[in-house]
């Protein structure tokens, strides 16, 4: 029953010995999901573990190259690896030249389908569902076109309890809608009630991510109440003229938006190089918010059930 | 007077924790000269202390991912750390557009100037010219358009006898001609010849990195008597067929070459990601020519003066 977010990468612009540029994991019950692919990202699933093949959508924030450049390679990786499943991408749609022109240029065929899913709306859209997950954009204000996304499980079913359901002889066919909430019906099942067979649904998790952006309060509908929020602070607050020039945010703006969405707790990413420690940054928005933390690579985000 | 080579990567195909891809940087005498930018080379060029500012030259040898994709990374970041003066960059005519349109998808308004050399002959070309150094094309034979790539010092002066300029008090405005291998003209220098005045000059080194090619020995009379030769072998001699269905070639191959074409050493790179050590290539290529160095990460080479 994970969710869990493992940060690949937390730093912006350039790579340095200290981070790599942009890139997340999210495990969603053994669904594997890749947020932005900066380059040494390959490198950065190696050290840290990740069973990147079981990676099946990718979503790129925007075309900046400390969020994508490593996609081209991690796409030739994937071939060479012998993949044949499909590969989804959700990103800025100059993004599918831009891929498809370099496998071109290297005579690639691959061995497996990249299916490329056009990001260009400026409003919040669904872009991927299954049984269990929902993906919403995020719309940031950046220099360029730039989305955050919102992970977000489905409403989960009441749980049945084997016990009681094995005391009143439940029939199997029955199950699908005891979990909807239904009361069971028929002979001898008059007056038990759905509570009496089954316990209360999981809540349903979510993990908003929002790198980059300028300090907007747009998207705090989007992301009210979420479980995690990752919000970008390339800066702290001294730098906040430096900040807003640059389409950025700093950690106390990071906090003022976790606090306005009342989201459970806030990581904060994306710094500038020119930072050495991240401690600054959680000390800063934990003026404002209290539950944050300053992530950095490798560090691996549990998001209870 | 340095020559030296840094390998930043000898990889081939996908970057391990063990190797990064192809990139190496040439300095001769203070000019950074660098061969290939695989994904990864921004950081191996900091771990490996390489003054990447100073790099005003990029030579690409063909557009497979792990010799470029590290390219429009390492161009923004020069961006980012306000370079002002051109960066030259040689390579297919594709690589023209494959980086110009990422500039343009992430609205990058480059600082400094980006001057392109296309490469689109089959034979050797002269590319590059200074008042020290050329560098000319290698066409080697692989799945797509590659070049390899001579660096070759000019012929040197001679070299004027501080002492005996002293002694028979010669004028500086004759010193140009003494290089040159003239004899002074002029009163009381009649019994005076060159060879007196000065010492042989220092001889001409040269390096030929030839990667990725296909067992040819058409490449042997442009890198006859060069004084290192990088040669790549991306398989021992057991997988020779595979070697050839792909395109490459194998450390005995690559030392039949160096034994062709007279070089002084042989480096040996580009393996497989199959193989954990290099040191069954040098063993291989000994039998076979003894001046062998099978290259890791890091490594630096020499030549002396």
């Amino acid at each position: 029953m994970k969710f869990e977010i493992t940060i690949l990468g937390c730093g912006s612009a350039t790579p340095t010995l200290l981070r790599n540029p942009t890139s997340q994991v999210v495990n969603v019950m053994e669904r594997y999901l890749m947020i932005d692919c900066a380059e040494g990202t390959q490198l950065q699933l190696r050290k840290y573990k990740v069973a990147f093949q079981k990676i099946d959508h990718i979503f790129i924030s925007h075309l900046h190259g400390d969020h994508y450049l490593g996609l081209v390679g991690l796409i030739s990786s994937f071939h060479l690896f012998g993949r044949n499943k499909t590969l989804h991408i959700y990103g800025p749609s100059d993004l599918e030249r831009i891929i498809f022109d370099q496998l071109k240029a290297s005579k690639t065929f691959l061995c497996y389908q990249v299916e490329f899913h056009s990001l260009d709306s400026n409003k919040s859209e669904l872009i991927f569902e299954d049984s269990i997950l929902e993906v919403h954009t995020i719309p940031l204000k950046h220099r360029i076109y730039c989305n955050g996304f919102l992970f977000k499980e489905k409403k989960k079913e009441r749980r049945l309890s084997k016990e009681l359901i094995a005391k009143y002889n439940i029939p199997v066919e029955m199950m699908p809608k005891l979990k909807n909430g239904e009361d069971p019906i028929g002979k001898g099942w008059e007056d038990i009630k759905n509570q009496d067979l089954t316990l209360p649904a999981h809540r349903s998790r979510s993990y908003a991510f929002c790198s980059d952006t300028l300090y907007t309060e747009s998207i705090v509908p989007l992301i009210q109440n979420v479980d995690v929020l990752y919000h970008e602070s390339t800066f702290l607050n001294d730098m906040k003229d430096r900040a807003k020039s640059t389409f950025h945010s700093t950690a106390q703006q990071a906090a003022n938006i976790a606090l306005l969405a009342n989201v459970n707790s806030l990581l904060l990413g994306h710094y500038s190089a020119r930072y050495n420690s991240s401690i600054d940054f959680e000390n800063e928005a934990k003026e404002v918010f209290k539950n944050v933390k300053a992530v950095r690579d490798g560090d691996v985000i549990s998001i209870p059930i």
